[in-house]
């Protein structure tokens, strides 16, 4: 069994209101050093066997049609130590 | 400008539905290979000045009380490259 790490990230044109929102209430609540923040989603996928070329190559197909929207998000995919 | 990344995941103990309603999709749309996933949250948060120990000990600050929720929610921090 091997993990795999998807990361999902709005990409860097589209507005993100959730991280905005954040940095409001970093303000408010007297953190003084954050400029920006941008929340996106972490997945953590435990797949069959060995993390190798194929399977892969199955959890990049997963994150494009069902983890990630690729018209407003970019995704990353890594094998978790 | 510094950037820090903030991942915050259930703790394994606690129930993700979302996570299970992947794998279920999965299932139902020929990802054969995929045992198990769990959904999270990824912060990038963009700092004054250099990602120092007492910059990183703010945002580990503001993962604990703003981004995380410590009753159900464990977070890492590292520093982007």
């Amino acid at each position: 069994m091997a993990r795999v790490i998807v990361d999902v990230m709005l990409k860097p044109e589209i507005l993100d209101p959730q991280g905005q929102a954040v940095v409001g209430a970093c303000g408010r609540l007297g953190f003084s050093g954050i400029e920006q923040v941008r929340q996106g989603k972490r997945f953590e996928v435990e797949v069959e066997g060995e993390a190798d070329e194929a399977r892969l190559e199955e959890v990049r197909r997963l994150a494009e049609t069902l983890l990630a929207n690729p018209v407003i998000e970019d995704f990353e995919l890594r094998v978790a130590e």
